[in-house]
């Protein structure tokens, strides 16, 4: 195990490195700089290495699905190539994650492009938490010359509205902050619900942000649309075979700082967004239906699901 | 306009007073400091400086129905006394104001009592913010010697649901806090809410806090009943005319202290829950549908209705 | 039978008065014109007489429960008089008939003035057909200086939309016509929907022209908040104990006018909404649920309920 | 304790006399008796009897709002008056009783009268379990010369769906009978649903067979009209203060009579049937709206009220 | 550009060809005809030849996704093919005419013979505007001696419910007409709901005639089967990327021939039905879920998404 | 045709053979008996020899997608493989059928691993019916360890409840039984439904024992989550172009063995289950959405579509 992969996987733990993107792009980074380093003499032995390095990884945090599917790629890209030399896999480690970087570009442009034609002039967008996949796209939506509004949630306990509103002040666009539970208050006043997500299931559902799934309910009653804006690579081959159980619960003191004694908080991170109250999932691919997506995946990254038991 | 009158105007004003039940006191308690002090040699004089009283009291905060029936019955009291001497009306004030108190008293041990039966042992309820109606009758329920749980919400932006959470500590209950948003992901867990109100409308809905509208929504979705507690005196005659507009709004440094320049931030204090929502309305009468809310008030109040235009 | 019995109740059969409010004064004023005639010599058979115009008056149209409970008002008013010379009761009967449309005024102005308090400055207000009640609300709330803009159906078979939109025009409300299956379409931005009413049911249903009930359903769909402005004198008494039976069938000619041969042509002039769709009922009485419009009627005009048989 | 009051809670407690009207007429029939032989020398005394009377028939069963109903009706009439003597107290509990029975038979032909009305050629009428009120009004809708058909549960345990084929039958009515399990596959061939109450709740709930809940769920999904015939003297004023706890359970064997051991059965005799869900209650009164049932109850038999303590 | 390309596309901006068949058909006989009279010597000269004629047809109606999807097959297959030579290309292009056409033929056959097995004896089916799909299979089910009556709206603005009620009556089938804003009125007598579609979306939902969303809804509310028949491709591979602004907007004339000025008139001519009101796609490969709708058209026909950003 | 052919129809037309998987297995072991006494001299005949085996097999019952599938899958082994020589070919069946019941089996293994993994320690799971294949995951779920209770209803009216509550005691599962109407009362004590399936249909709906759609709106209604266990191969390719129409009807002295004569019973062995209410289908791929079932099963078991119209 190298440095950089224990140092990487400590970060992650550690929500030093955050944001589902962020977390898969320090990873492959940790995977190539530890190539780099193999003392492996045969293939055999370098694909151990980057299995130790896998295992590492997986390890850091619960579940972040684009992070084990871009490590899962690159090692895919090891193991089928013919190639018998360490040294040329080490090049061929450092060209996959060139390319998946390059892909994961791709795809943000690609949903910042379908994401901003939902945006009109004079519409009012909703959004919850902080998810750069949807502040680019609300960027976009502004460089077209659209002018619109955004109404976006404190989302407690960690409060990441405040990174959404700021950058929209940044970038000049008017931005109207209320709490959480303010949000049926507002619904009737948006067009559309954006968020984004940081996995979705075998069953068409996402999880993301706690709270996520109470607006998309309230977004339902309102017969406002609910776009989740996610490359389809955070698609958790797991929840074919697993549960909801992996909501990662956080540190209680995020709540309530010096809670009074035998108070148990319950601090879940995530929560889980049925796919009959989304609309359409704003991919790489366009927009597509949330109740075929693990089709979709299947069609475009069938080396996802060949390794899903690793 | 005595001082008294004035002084508790401005703590009204300022929420130094806080909640419908004690600001109701606080104003009639007023009224008969003020009564005490009159100098009015004639009934229509002394008639006259109650309505100042009223309006002064009236104009400390906008949304408080219970405060302005307490002071409006107090009111009819006198004006449908046959007494003109000021002085025996200032000692009918006073035990006008005794009785209302006492009344008071009353619901809220009915409401408890009411309430509690619907707590069984083992039950989890879910409540929202800080009720002292609501706390009561879980106080009542533990007293009764059921075994329960209780889910609270912290309740942004002021954070009320910590004075739920230290209450039922201190009284031996099991609770548990989550932020607001979590409410979702929790509900299926719950048997039954219950929330107060801070004011009931003639076409049956409720105000209460802010979020109670999207827990309702939230217990609805998963067939979870929904019970309100409230005095049927939080009926507010003026909706019969008016609507929605007078939910109070909050400063923004209640949501974040130090927010940017430029962001715009909503703080709503109070929210309108659907009777359709709500499974009944647990009151001095027990428990009653909220459909015909208006209808058992006029029964009960009639005054209510003739003075509401004042 | 007088002449003016029979001329008004042809009138009404032959649609050449219409409006539940017109066809109401139409009938009480020919119920005046016709006991100043009156041949009787005694109460009883002043009230035969009265009691015949009413047959024909009610033959006239299937549901008209505002006329039927005018006319039974001003029969009430006769029977309980102790009056017993005829002269004198037609004296009455005249004064009844002034009182009833004085009241009719009231009731028409209470019901501008709390509906007018629902439209805010730029609410988007649907409505469907052609509502004297209605428009009159409209302009209210436009002389009060609000701003706001009109979505109306053109309302088929008979295009009485266009009357709304001609009176919105001439008032200067911006107004937008669209085709009644439009309806879902531009739902979303609509603040609020208002509708008139031909009868209200024991249920707390509401009789109205074809295609409101789908309306109300598109409304709930979209939480758009649906308000029916009627008096509550069209409560039919007649519903405690019928069905949906009579809504009236009119001509296939108006829907097509020279339709193929074997074609069935079904055209009814209205449909039931379900209390569960309807906000509020708008009335003399300021906003009441539409789930106790029952009781609210009991309590005010009992003699509706005394007189339901005949 | 007189012996036809110990024999009749008997015959009630064993399920021998069955069916809410049934048992209440049991029950002031064995008042009735009882009073014939009072021993009691002043009116005291009198009234002591019935009290213990009261106890003894409330406590054979639990739910039976009915016969409760009746009881304290009968009470409240000696009560009232201002007879002393025992003898012509004993006289005022015998016309007491008919007066009660006669109503009842006025209620059940006033039910049958309106319910029969909302039966048109070729409807199909789905019904649960039995009920002599629905049936009543079945064979009044046939008797009216109406040609339609009976859709009938079996109505598992005990089956007293064949009761209800059984009469259909006689009288010649088509019916059809399922198993419970398969309302929803038939629902969408029904136009109405029809069934009847064992109690109304403060809510405007209605407790009946086990399994009407399920059947007004699936007769609201297809948009059926589901129609709730009862006296309004089955509403249970103990509801105002209590819940579901009182719901029957019955014995296992009634589900399977040698089970295995170490099965659970669980076998409740009712359930409850949200007022949403309820087109309208068929009554004494007409139609009236579940959710306005307790107001229509309290204007109409206000003693049920005074005496829901005792 | 051909005479013949030009001329056709005026046809179809001018509405004289109507209907998403038609409309494919004139189209690609145009291209038929034009590449007739190439001048091109090259391969290259003649794919551009036919890429201006796809232009111009593309811009002359706003969503024709049947015709685009008609025209870029036709072109696909010339891409594809090895041939060279300008005049052999134009006799592929006329095979691959003749081709399409066949299939569409097929298509249509497949469709009626699927959605006939729906249609029972005794059914009654509710249909919306006119579809030759829809007619062609109910003509189908006639024929194979299924005795069942239609519902058919009269489809305003245009009332092409005319057509289809003639098309009806001409086959001898029973048909009753409705105003648009009956359906709901009429939904609790249908069967089934069966309409066409002008375009799928990548979502799954459905772009048909104004009025069908809401007809959607309604029979939704009455557990209503409502069947889409429609060949997949009028699959639209721009919804990937696009959303509901096309729309087309069509003259305020045809609702209001002579509007007074200042009345604004909005006439769309479609709007989107959503797929959880849809049971299900009936097309050329049988019935399928309008969930998966857009893996189905990948599955069947992939070269759509290959072209779908020219 | 073989005896063995003949006798296994027989079985399964009798019910002696009973359940989807046991149907299947009967059938393709009938299949391979009967090869194995081919009295073929070419593969031509051999073919012929199975497809009447094909013919009287799919003739025994009408909803048997699994038993279809398998034979479908057997045959099409067959027409594949290249050998001519009949003798070999008997030899390819056994071996075929082999293949099929071993990929059964792993299905079986792999459903209840996937689903045992949905149910936590104290689980309520209720369940309808008895699956062979839902009793296995509950069993897996207990070896793992897992504390938790079932509910299963006796489903009427063969009471197939019964078996599985006897297999529950005997694993030493808590087991409680309920009637079938008694579903919605116990459902909110339920944190999971769990239901077998006969056919799933392209649209995506399940069709399953009579009761389950009920027990599926039920669960919906009280957001608890519904899981279909099925092997993918009981997806019934003859939906794709059919209906509901094949729903068994069986006799109706399993309802009331001496019914009075006239009555009608009606006793549909199944109904279907919408899509809508199924949370996911587990099955040999692990947890898939129903909305997208087609798909699945093209994607993996591509023969049945080929061979669907056979």
């Amino acid at each position: 195990m190298t440095k950089s992969i224990r140092e990487t996987a400590e970060k992650i733990r550690k929500l030093e490195v955050q944001g589902a993107r962020n977390v898969a792009i320090a990873a492959i980074n940790a995977i190539e700089a530890s190539a780099k380093q193999t003392r492996a003499t045969s293939k055999k032995a370098f694909l151990e290495e980057l299995s130790k390095a896998k295992q590492e990884l997986f390890a850091s945090r619960e579940t972040e699905p684009l992070m084990r599917n871009a490590v899962r790629w690159i090692i895919s890209q090891v193991e089928a190539n013919r190639e018998k030399q360490p040294k040329k896999l080490t090049a061929l480690v450092s060209s996959s994650v060139r390319q998946f970087l390059k892909e994961l570009e791709v795809s943000k442009e690609m949903i910042a492009e379908t994401g901003a034609k939902r945006i009109r002039n004079n519409s009012v967008v909703f959004t919850h938490c902080h998810s750069s996949t949807v502040t680019h796209l609300l960027k976009r939506a502004k460089q077209q010359g659209k002018k619109f509004e955004v109404i976006c949630t404190e989302t407690r306990p960690s409060c990441q509205g405040r990174t959404t509103a700021r950058e929209m002040l940044e970038i000049g666009i008017d931005v109207t902050m209320i709490v959480d539970s303010a949000a049926r208050y507002f619904m009737n006043e948006a067009d559309l619900v954006i968020v984004g997500a940081d996995a979705i299931t075998s069953e068409g559902n996402v999880i993301n942000k706690i709270g996520t799934s109470m607006i998309a309910l309230v977004a339902h009653e309102a017969r406002t649309p609910l776009y989740v804006v996610s490359e389809l690579l955070k698609f958790d081959p797991a929840t074919i075979y697993g549960d909801y159980e992996k909501i990662e619960e956080r540190s209680p003191s995020e709540v309530w700082q010096d809670a009074p004694e035998g108070l148990v908080i319950r601090n879940p991170a995530f929560d889980v967004t049925r796919r009959d109250y989304i609309h359409g999932i704003i991919c790489e691919e366009g927009i597509v239906s949330p109740h075929s997506a693990m089709e979709v995946v299947r069609r475009r990254y069938p080396w996802v699901f060949a390794q899903s038991t690793s």
